[in-house]
């Protein structure tokens, strides 16, 4: 079956196709009292919308989010928040061919196997599109922990990565890669529209991470902090790896060249010497910030012919023509960063919901 | 809270700690009508269970499991299934050393910090043993999927790497490591014995494979057979990443290159010219086999002193003396193994819940 | 918190207050395949919607649906159907007394005494206009189990009860009352137009019955069949006690008389010679007739002043003017057929999952 | 599939057979720091334990109950608390007739047309003895409520009701029927004996309330306090009916007298001047004792051979020899608190969980 909710505690629910009329969440379990309007969530919909720099997909659409429910005198009231976004630019293409064929590494054949039909409509249900709505759930969880800073930004695009000796936040936001490296996103600038104009495709790393999480979040054993972070971030379309802390880099590490020492911090409280574990032990959170890395595939939909079969069985070849983003980890960025905060969010309920 | 059952559908809830008398599971959602004994399940812990060589913990157990309910007549009722180990070896050895201060890399502080007081006997509920009650559930998943053939291995311990280019399945069983390359499994018995002899330890990386998953199973959106698959393994202890498929490779490569063409099969059917999807695409399996890496830190026990605080945040430093894994990993094979049995089982019955 | 999901693997989330701009249900878990147009919900949502006779509420709804998601060309897919219902007649009424003081019987106190907070317009989201919703998602539950067939009615209002002897389920839909005996539908017609007209208010007994349920739905032990309807009915609005088959008439009955004998059927299958049980025996249906009954509290909104405090818990009165329902009870009918199909439909898959 | 897990955040989860070698739960969500030793549980499942008098079956259990994990020095850790009870008076009885006819009332047909399958020794898992392990779980639940105070008690056996002019809860624990009448309990002692020497069976309306519940507990819309209350009742063996406050009462009265004015109390707080909602509203707790009534169905194991169908769907009749119970209510007293304690221990955790 279909499972379109995630959380615990903070649960929120999405729905919508690409190409249907509207696309929306359903968040429950938020705190009362938040003060929320349709403007705290907007900006984190305008980072992740299409259409903001040649480097995304060009479909354009104005991702206005309307709060429908549970927000009154603009505060919540604790009852379900209901977020809807109207679809504006399901351009009328003809996607004869999406239905008689299947796309190697869109969902097409794999729907059609579950489901046996699907709405081939700009990938249906199983489009990124859905990740609007996680945004603005996400932004609904920000404000559920407002002691945590949260950052996405990516760090390599194909094989061309970032120099971490040249990090800057602030420059983040400078450039259209969410990339902390000025001179990694200019180089970038020439990558990524080479793959546009060649109608090829790119993967991406991003990193995210969470300032100000205070020690104790996380639910063992099976909704551990870094548990749901996989799933959370696992489930993002194009997604194929997840790492906490120094994740695969730990795997050839000693124990001695692991480990977090702990020291007694100047003006009273806990200092650790090291970060490899990513903020997180036995799947609680350390206290020190939390950080993940996830990997994300090139686009699927490329211009060269691919081998495919149809929906019949038969040979055929396919290419995706049309509007795409060459590289969606780029605008992974945004969406990563929301699933970690409706992570946290959910923890921090569960964490005082046992512990008072 | 604590949060100790896993799954939908098919759902297990472990308990039990490291040093209490007994550990176990309780299996909920089984099918009804399939034979087992305690000789199904007993196999699966044993290959997990300590003291096997002198590669890992020298803690022994016999970990005999018991069915103490759901199992009628030598078949399964429909009904809850209890599955109990009882701690043989929780050797009187004192504790307060891990009771006054915290280990780097454990659960310790983190515990602390939730829930203001642990167990602090061998770790308590964060301790690896707490695995044995997984690999005992994952083998009655792995009779709910019988067409399914799951196989772990170790790909690398600590800086050396297996060769895929000697891969031969049937070598996994023959030694201490799961190897499927007997030369690596050769260097790694010098590596693993050097890092024990000098209370060092490893990490450790864990390919996992699923043959004969048909195409269909998998519940998008937030319950995806990748996101279910990382959310399991990354609930292992000592686990750091997850990857599907070619994972964080697939991150520097491009469409092209990431492409899984199909074609006709000769006889009927559908051949995929690759899988680098790992056999999922759009958290749907397509009937390629399922595939998964691992990483494990390198286990935090270790000799050499690390600077930690006390409960009451001095200063001090800790070395963690008595019985451990050096590579925490090696005994992952198996959990990771049941993990995959676990997640599987749960979206064969949600497959057939929605879609018949 | 709030938990507005309801079922396990067919499940429904509503969201919505009784003066925002709209609500509405996310059904997640739906099978695919199934025709479906707003054309076969529309029926049902009228049937519950205000203003249809001078016995319920004033308040005019046109209660029209929309599907946005979850439907392509006429068939659902298997992923979220998401309803709408905008409401459009939000009367610019003063609420200034509801906002200051708690009117006895309505959420009013507990909610604030909850969540610190209310959206005091109508009820917010305790208002019954949240079942609207529900009706929708019921409708397509309907849809699911097309071997069943679901009838409530309401058979007794105040202390005026219908006559089993003149049972005729025809009647049901000629009467504004959902009676089944023609006399009692004409008794009641003064009973409640005084009640109205006094702004007094009348409680209702509302029976509903399922035909076609086979034998095997259920989900021991925590999902019984009866438990899940018994949460199903309580959660709806003004409900306070429900009854499976003969309910309280058996606890004072011996065993003797409360048997239900079975027999070989003529044709093959199987006879009962009574339905003590209601269709349920240990959770599970058993092929007979699903029977339960319902109790409606009067309206808590009554012309007649109640002593009460204001949100600063001083003295006052309040009496509730303006539209309502003299007997909320009778509008209860469509809103228990379809929680009876909500709880069969999640019944029926969960035992496909289970049991294949 | 079978669903043994009951709760949101306090979650716990049964298992076990009538007959198998043990039956248990597991506890978990429970908070860390609750000082807690099976002395603690002891008495409640002493309560419930059957043989105590001849009015109940005369199987002899210890009912001994075992804390094997979750407990640390004399604390709960915060872990799944994991509690067992093994089953010592498993007469070897001859179970042939059962094995091959169906029980009318009892599961027997229902289990098998669900699972193609049954335990049919002493009813398996659908026998009461699985009460034993919620009221283990009740006990933990207790000790999260410490404000509540949860009493229960039997109003009616069969056709003789107790007198709530007479009522004395002194009385409850002084008689063997949880009777706070000693005028009633006196005549049911030859009502109950002789239903138990004739083979026959009796009826029982039972009582609940909880006092001590502060105003808020409660989780719109679908985990409205009384609608889990009604769950967690209406899954007891046996019973048939819930109501909450005046339950069908209600139905059959008036606005005007079903009112429960609020006034300002002496002492500062708030006075009702009646509790005809049973301390809830919306579904959410109004400070008021909660109250609720269950209808038990008179045992269906009785001596008087009833018409039935063997496995193979032939004509035969059936008398239930042996052990049980004359009134299957009186034992579910215990096992009725011990639901409510569960419920509300889960609403106090999911209302600080939202609500701080």
């Amino acid at each position: 079956m279909s499972w379109n909710t995630f959380g615990r505690v903070f649960r929120f629910t999405t729905w919508g196709e690409s190409h249907g009329p509207a696309l929306g969440v359903v968040v429950d379990g938020c705190p009362p009292g938040i003060a929320v309007t349709e403007a705290d969530i907007q900006p984190f919909l305008d980072a992740r919308k299409p259409g903001q720099s040649k480097y995304t997909t060009q479909r354009k659409e104005a991702d206005e989010v309307r709060i429908l429910s549970g927000v009154f005198e603009g505060r919540t009231t604790g009852t379900p928040i209901s977020l809807m976004i109207e679809n504006t630019d399901q351009r009328s293409k003809d996607y004869s061919e999406v239905a008689k064929a299947y796309r190697p590494g869109h969902a097409d054949y794999s729907y059609d196997a579950k489901y046996g039909f699907r709405d081939y409509r700009g990938g249906g249900r199983s489009s990124a599109r859905e990740t609007a709505a996680r945004v603005a759930a996400g932004a609904i969880a920000r404000l559920v922990i407002p002691e945590v800073t949260i950052t996405g930004w990516v760090e390599a695009i194909g094989s061309i990565a970032m120099d971490y000796g040249r990090f800057d936040a602030g420059e983040i936001t400078r450039n259209p890669f969410f990339c902390p490296d000025a001179i990694a996103a200019g180089e970038w600038e020439q990558l990524v529209d080479d793959a546009r104009k060649a109608g090829s495709s790119l993967g991406a790393s991003v990193a995210c991470c969470a300032e100000g999480v205070p020690a104790g979040w996380g639910a063992p054993i099976y909704a551990k902090l870094d548990s749901e972070l996989a799933a959370a971030m696992m489930s993002i379309n194009a997604v194929k790896g997840v790492e906490i802390g120094d994740g695969f880099a730990a795997a050839s590490a000693t124990g001695e060249a692991n480990a977090d020492a702990m020291r007694p911090a100047q003006g009273g409280g806990l200092d650790f010497a090291a970060n490899h574990a990513g903020g997180i032990a036995g799947g609680i959170s350390t206290g020190q910030p939390v950080t993940s890395r996830i990997a994300f595939k090139p686009t699927s939909s490329i211009l060269t012919p691919v081998e495919t079969i149809t929906r019949e069985g038969d040979a055929t070849e396919i290419r995706t023509k049309g509007r795409h983003d060459p590289c969606v980890g780029i605008r992974g960025v945004p969406v990563a960063e929301a699933m970690m905060a409706l992570v946290l969010a959910d923890q921090k309920l569960i964490q005082r919901a046992q512990c008072g």
